[in-house]
C-alpha cells in the first residue's frame, strides 16, 4: 500500500495515501482495535458534517473565518451528507470516550479534501484549510461530539422511530375499529374471563402505543438543546460572541428541525441526561410492543391446539423439519428487538451515571445504543405493521366457540344472586362439565327464561 | 391463639379472633409465605381506603348502595386511612400478581369492622355489608388494584419525591449563585482542562435536576389516569352507567390531586405503562444524582492527598479503624440508592413488559418497586441536602493553587497563535516542569507582556 | 423520652436511656432518615456477631485480648444470634457505604451490654469493653463489614436457597417420571409441533434448575473467601500475626460453614465480585424459573378457552367480581419473584462497578439486594413446590384431544416421502379443515395402511 | 439485475442470479428489513458450517446418507469456513427467533454450491442436493441453531476472550510484583487512609480478573452441551440411533474443542440458559474492569491538579482545543465496553426468560449479544493492555509526596494509645494544618523518638 506522512501536535504518522484521513484517525484506527472496523454510526459523521457547515457559517457570520474558507468546509460537507465519503470514516465506537478521535476524523477530512477542491494534491502547498484552526473553529470535540450525538439521535427519532410507531398504532387503531363488533372471550391470568370485542382488546393496544408516542415526544425538547458553543468545559472559551445561538440556529437551517442552543452548557458536555431521558420512552415502547406482539401470537396460537383466535399472514415456510409450519414470524422479530432496546437502555443508564466533573467520556457508546434502538423499533414496528398487523383477522368459528363455552359469563349474574351463589353455579358447572344455563336452573337460582335475558355476552362488553 | 370461623366461595377458614380479615386474606397469609411478612406497601392500602370510600359514594349517588351502607364503608375506610388498622394488612407482595388478595383484605376489613360499628360482633348476626357484593361493589381486583396503585405512586411522587428534588435543586442553583465567581480549573477525562467557575460547575447540577424534574412531572397525566370503572377486563360490566368519571371525581376530591378516569380501560388494566413511564423519570433522576454525588465526593476528596476544592460538613466518624477520618458518607447514601432505583427500574420494565391478554400480572412487584425508589430518591435528597449540600463550601486554597498550575490555560493562546504553536508550549512545560510563560517566552512565541494579557482565568470562564 | 448522654471523637450525643447503642450509632440515626427505619437486615447483624465473637477469639489467642473480654464479647454475641437484641440495630441501608455504622452499631451494643452483664449501669464506671479498642480490635469496618455480607449471603443460600430450589426440582424429576408415558403435543413458537411425553416436557424444567443449582454451587469458594484481617485496606495494619486464617477457622467452626480467609485481601474490600458472581447465579435461576412457571400456566390456562393440559391446585378464590375463578396465583407470585430478582442483579451490578481505590462503598445496598434475592427464590420455590408444583395432574383429555389433531405428526413422513410432500399433505389438511390421513391419502402420496404405521405420535417422543 | 426462480413450500420467488441461497433466503430478506442488512454474525454461520458437515459425516457413517452427498455437503461447509461465502448470508437478526431462516439460508447455498461444484448450473437438473432432505437431514433449526449459538459462543471465549483477559491479568500481575515496594497512600471512601504498596493495589486488579476468568471457566461446560440430535422439540424425532452423541463427536473434532451432547435436549432447545450463565461471567468482568480502569484513570489524573500517582502512556492528542492534553483513552473504551457488555447482559436475560414450550424464540438476539461482548472484552484487554497497562509507571514524586502528608498514619498509634487519643492528634493536626508528629508531641501522647519509631508507612503495608 502507499502512503503519505502526516503530522499533529505528537508527531509523524503514516497514513494510506488514497484516504483523506489525517494524523490523529490513524492513530486512533491503529490504537483502538476493539470489534469491528468503522463502528462508529455514519449518522453521527453525518451530524457532524451539518455542524461543522453551521459552524462555518457562523464563524464567517461573526467575523472569525473567511468567505472562501466557508465555501471550502460547506462544500465538504455537503458531499458527506450525499454519501461520498462513507469510506472515510474508519474509526471505532470504542475510542475515547469524547469522541475526540471522530471529531479530528471528520476534520481532517474536510481539510484533506478542501485541498483536493482547491486544485491541490493533499500534503502539497500550504494547508487550504487548517483540521484544528480553521474547521473546529470556535469548537471542541466536548461540545461537537454531543451536538452531533442530538442532530442524529433527533433525526433518526423523527425520520424512523416515530413514524413507524405511528404507522403501528395507525393500523391497531383502525383494526380496533374493524373488530369493533366481534364478541369474543376475556382472559386474565391466562384464565378465562369475562367477555369483551376484539375491537376492544386492540384499542387498548393503540391506546398503549399512543401514550408511548407521546412519552416520547416529550422527550423532543431536551434532545432539540445542542451544546455547541461551550466548547472545552462549557464555557464557550475562544467563540466569538453570540456564537452558540446562532450556530443552533444554522443547524436548525440545515437540518429543517426545531434544534436550540442548550440553555445549560455545563450540563450538556457533563452529562448526557437528554439520551438517558428520551431512551427511557423508547423503552417503554419496546415494554409495550412486547405485550401486544406476545399477545397477537398467543391469539394466534394453533392451529389446531392453541387459542387460535386470530388469523395472521402466513410468510414464510416456518420450519426446516416440521412440513406446512408457519409461525408468528414478525412477532418474534419484534420482542427481539423489545429486548435489544431494553438492553441499550441499561448500557445508557450505566454511561449516562458515569459523567465526571466537566465531561462525560461515554458518548459514543450512549450514542451507538440510541441510534440502533430508535432505528430497529422504527424499522421493526413498519415490518410488524406490513407483514402481520395489517393482515390480522378474526377466526370466528374459534372466538364464537370459546365465548359461548366460557364459565366466567356467570359474572353477570353477581347483580342479580350475588356473586356467592353465582360462583356456586360455575363451580358446578366446571366440576360437572355442563353448561352454566343448566346449573343455574338445577340449582334453583335462575330460571331459563331470566339466564338467557341476563346472560348475554353481546350486553356485557 | 384463638379462632374463628370466616367463609368464601372456597369454604371454611380459621382466622385468628382478633383480627378484622376473612377467609381470603387468611388464604393468601397461609399460600404465600415468601420473604418477609405484611410486605404489601401500606401506601397501596391506603389507596385501596379512598378508592372504596370513592366507589361507595359513587355507588351510592348512582342508586345502587343505600346511604347507610356507604357511610359504614366510608367510616372505615377514614379509620384506614388515620392509620388505626395497620396490622390488618398481613399479605406480602408475592402473592396473585393482580393483587386480588389484597382488594379482598381490604374489602374483608372492611365489612368486618363496619359490623363492629354497627354494634356486632364478627361473624355473628347477619353481615352489615358484603365483602364482595357491597364493599367491591362496581369493581373488580383488575381495577381496583392499579387505581390504588396510581393514587399510591402519584401521592408519593407529589407529596416525597418532587418536593426532596426540589429542595436540593434549590440549594444547588443558590450555590451556583453563591460560587459564580470562584474561577477554578475544569477537569475533562478527569485530566486538567481550561478554568470556570465553581458557580458554573454547580449550575450543571442544578440543570440536570431542574430537567429531570421536568421529565418526571411530563409523566404524572399518564399516572393521573385511573382504571377504576373497567372491572374485570375493562368493559365496566356491572358498573351503573356514569361510574368511571364520578367515581375518579370522588377520588381527586378525598385526595386533593387531579385524578380522571382513564381514556382507555383496557389499557389501564392491561399494561402499566404509565409506571414504566414514571419510573424511567425516576431512573433518570438517579442517573443525574449519581454524577452529582460523585462529583462532589470526588471534589471534596483529600484531605490532603485527593482535589479537596470543597469543604463539606463532618456529620460522623468516618472509620472504625482510622482515627480523624471523615467521609463523604451522604454522597455514598444517595449513590447507593442510585443503584437501587435503577435495579428497580429494572425490575419494574421486566414486570411490565410480560402482560397478557386484558390483565398484567406483576402488579405488585412493579407497585412496590415504584414506591421505594420514589420515597428513597425523595428521602435521600432531603439528607443529601440538609447534611451535605446546604454546607458545601469552597476551599479557595486549594482551587487557587490547582487553577494556577494548569498547564490548559495556553488554550487561550489558540486565537493568538494557533493550536499546533500552543501545543508545543504545554508539552515543553510538561516536560521541563516549568510554567506556561517561561516555556511561552522561551520558544519565542509569545511575549510575557502578551501572555499575562491574554492568558488569564478569570477571562476564561 | 428518657435520654442518656454517649462519646464519640466528635463529642457527645443523647441517646434514648432504653437503648444499648451509642453515638455513632444514634448519629446515623438522625443523619439517615431514609426509607423505613431499620432496614439494614439482621442476618448482616447476625454475621457481625459471627465474627465478633471469632475476632475476639482469636484476639485473646493470639495474646491481644484478656480471655474475660473475650467472654463478655462472645456472650453478647451469642445474645444477637439468638435474637434477643433486635430492636438495637435502628440504622439503615442508606448510610455510609462502608457499612461503618452498623460496624460501630454491632461494636456499641457489644460494649454497652457486656458492662450490664457485668452488672453495671451504661454510661457509669470505667468501660468494661471499649467499642473500638476491645470489640472492634484488629478490625475494621472495611473488613467487618464485607465479612458480615459474606456470611449473612453464604448462609442464605445454603439454609434457603439452594434447599428451596432443590425441594421444587426434585419435585419436578418426580413429575417427569410420573409423565414419562403421557404423549402430548409439542409446540415451538406458541404453534403446533411434533409431539413430545409431558414427561421429557418436565425433563427440562428439571434440568434447568439441574444446571442452575450447579452454577450457584460453582459460586460458593469465592463467596467463602473472607476479607477479614485486611483492616483499613486490605494490609491488615493492627492485626497480630496468623489473624486472618485463625479467625476464619473460627468464623468456620462457629457457623459450620467452609469459610476461609480471602487469599487476596485488596480485591475482598475493593470489589465485591463474588455477590456480583453469585447474584449472577441467582438471576440465572430467576430467568429458568420464569420460563417454567410462564409454561405451566399457559399449559393450565383455561378451563374452557386456553390449552388446559395441566390440571394445577385451587388454592384460592381468583377473583373478586368473577365467580368461580380459580388463577394459577403461585405461577404469579414467583414470577414477580423473578422480576424482582432480575432488578436486583441491576442493582448489584451498578453497585459492583463502583469500587474505588481500596474500598467499594456500595456494601450496604449490594448486601441488602443479594440478601432479598436469595431469600425471595428460596422461599417461593418451596411456595410454588408446596402448593402449585406437587399437585399439577395432567387433563388427559384435553391432551389427548389436541394430539390427536395435530397437523405437525406429518413430520414423521419426512424420512418417507421427503419434506415437500409432507408440507403439502400438511398445508392441504389445514386449508380443508381436514386430518392429514385424509388428505395423505387423497394426494395419493401414502397409503391409508402405511399412514397408520408410520404416524404413530407414541413413536415420535 | 437478473433473477432466478427458486421454490419452496409456498411457492415461486425471485433470487438474484448470483447469489447461491434459495427461496426461503430471499423471503426472509425481504419480509425482515430490519436495521442494516446481514446483521446476523459471521461466527453463526461458521458454527452452522460446523455441524453441517458433521451431521453429513454422522448421517453418512449411520446409513442414511451417501459418501457422495456427504462429501459436498463437507466440501461447501469446509468453503463456508474459509471465508469464500460470506457475500452469501444477507440476513439480519430481527427474523424468526428460532433462526430457521438462517438455517435454510446455510441449506440453500450449500445445496446450491453443491450443484455448481457438481458442474451443473443453479436451476437446472436434478438437484445434486435437496436443502432439507439432505443437507438438513437429522437436523431442525431447533436444533441447529442452538448448536451453532454454541458453537460460536465456545470458540469466542476461548479463542479471543479469554486470551484477552488472560494478557491483562498478566500484566496486571507482573505489575504487582514490579511495584511491590512502593508505598503509597490508601484510600477509601475518596478519602486519605492507611497507606498500602502500589503492588498490593495491582494485585487486588490480578486478583479480580482471576476470579473473573475462573468464573467464566466455570460456566465453559455447560456452554459445551449441544443441542444437535433434538431436532424439532427435543425428542430426536427422524434420527438415527446413536446421532447425537456422534455428532457431537465430529463437531468436536472439527473443531478441536471439547463439545459433548447435552444431556437434556429439551433444556437444549427451551431454554439457553447456558447462555445467560456464561454471559453472567462476561458481565462479572465487566464489573471489575470497570473498577480497575476507573482507578488507574484516576491514579493517573492530572497532570498538575490530579492524584497523578501513575503515569500512563500518551498514545494521542487528547483535545481539539485544549493542546498538549492527553486523556486516558484506553481507560474510556474499556470503560465504554462494560457499559456495553452490562447493557447486553440484559437483553440476554430478557431473551432468556422468554422461552415457551418446547422452545427459546430469542436466540438470535442473544446470540449477537453474547458475541459482541465476548469479542469487545477480549479486543478492549488487548488494547487496554498494549496501549496504556504495560506502559504504566509509578509518578515516585507524586506517590511520596502524599504518603506522607498523610494524616491517616495516626492509625498506626491505635494500638499504642488507642483510637480516641489516635483521633484527637489527627483532627488537631487536621485544623491546624500541621503534622501528625508536631501534635502528637504537642499534646503529649507520645515522645518524637516513639512516634519515629511507631509510624512508620513501610511498616504498615
Amino acid at each position: 500500500m502507499q502512503y503519505r506522512i502526516e503530522k499533529d501536535t505528537m508527531g509523524e504518522v503514516k497514513v494510506p495515501a488514497d484516504k483523506l484521513w489525517g494524523a490523529q484517525t490513524e492513530r486512533s484506527f491503529e490504537n483502538f482495535k476493539i470489534g469491528p472496523k468503522a463502528s462508529m454510526p455514519l449518522e453521527i459523521i453525518r451530524g457532524f458534517a451539518y455542524l461543522k457547515k453551521a459552524a462555518a457559517y457562523t464563524n464567517c457570520e461573526l467575523g472569525v473565518l473567511s468567505e472562501a474558507k466557508r465555501d471550502f468546509i460547506a462544500k465538504v460537507c455537503d458531499e458527506i451528507l450525499a454519501g461520498k465519503h462513507d469510506a472515510q470514516f474508519p474509526l471505532v465506537i470504542w475510542q475515547t470516550g469524547s469522541g475526540t478521535q471522530s471529531n479530528m476524523n471528520v476534520n481532517e477530512v474536510i481539510a484533506n479534501r478542501a485541498h483536493q477542491l482547491a486544485g491541490m494534491k493533499i500534503g502539497e502547498g500550504d494547508k487550504t484549510l487548517q483540521p484544528n484552526d480553521d474547521v473546529n473553529k470556535s469548537q471542541s470535540s466536548n461540545d461537537t461530539f454531543p451536538t452531533g450525538m442530538h442532530i442524529a439521535a433527533y433525526k433518526k427519532l423523527v425520520e424512523t422511530t416515530i413514524p413507524g410507531v405511528e404507522q403501528l398504532q395507525k393500523t391497531l387503531s383502525q383494526k380496533a375499529a374493524d373488530f369493533k363488533d366481534v364478541v369474543k372471550i376475556g382472559r386474565t391470568h391466562f384464565m378465562d374471563a369475562t367477555p369483551l370485542t376484539l375491537g376492544q382488546e386492540f384499542s387498548g393496544y393503540a391506546a398503549q402505543l399512543e401514550h408511548g408516542i407521546k412519552a416520547l415526544k416529550n422527550t423532543l425538547p431536551h434532545m432539540a438543546e445542542l451544546a455547541l458553543g461551550g466548547t472545552a468545559v462549557g464555557t464557550g472559551l475562544n467563540t466569538p460572541k453570540g456564537y452558540d445561538v446562532k450556530v443552533a440556529e444554522y443547524i436548525s437551517e440545515f437540518t429543517g428541525l426545531p434544534f436550540v442552543t442548550a440553555k445549560n452548557k455545563f450540563e450538556a458536555l457533563a452529562a448526557h441526561d437528554a439520551f438517558v431521558e428520551s431512551h427511557g420512552a423508547l423503552k417503554q415502547l419496546a415494554v409495550s410492543l412486547n405485550k401486544i406482539a406476545n399477545d397477537i401470537r398467543m391469539l394466534a396460537s394453533g392451529p389446531r391446539s392453541g387459542i387460535g383466535e386470530l388469523n395472521i399472514p402466513a410468510n414464510e415456510p416456518g420450519s426446516s423439519i416440521m412440513p406446512g409450519k408457519v409461525n408468528p414470524t414478525q412477532c418474534e422479530a419484534l420482542t427481539m428487538v423489545c429486548a435489544q432496546v431494553i438492553g441499550n437502555d441499561m448500557a445508557i443508564t450505566v454511561g449516562g451515571m458515569q459523567g465526571q466533573f466537566e465531561l462525560n467520556v461515554f458518548k459514543p457508546v450512549m450514542a451507538a445504543n440510541f441510534l440502533q434502538s430508535a432505528e430497529l423499533l422504527g424499522d421493526a414496528c413498519v415490518s410488524f405493521d406490513v407483514h402481520c398487523a395489517q393482515g390480522i383477522e378474526p377466526n370466528y368459528d374459534a372466538i364464537k366457540r370459546q365465548l359461548n363455552n366460557s364459565l366466567m359469563l356467570v359474572t353477570a349474574l353477581n347483580t342479580k344472586i350475588g356473586y356467592y351463589k353465582a360462583a356456586e353455579i360455575a363451580n358446578t358447572a366446571h366440576k360437572n362439565g355442563t353448561t352454566l344455563k343448566e346449573e343455574a336452573v338445577n340449582l334453583g337460582y335462575v330460571s331459563a327464561e331470566d339466564f338467557d335475558k341476563w346472560v348475554r355476552p353481546e350486553d356485557m362488553v
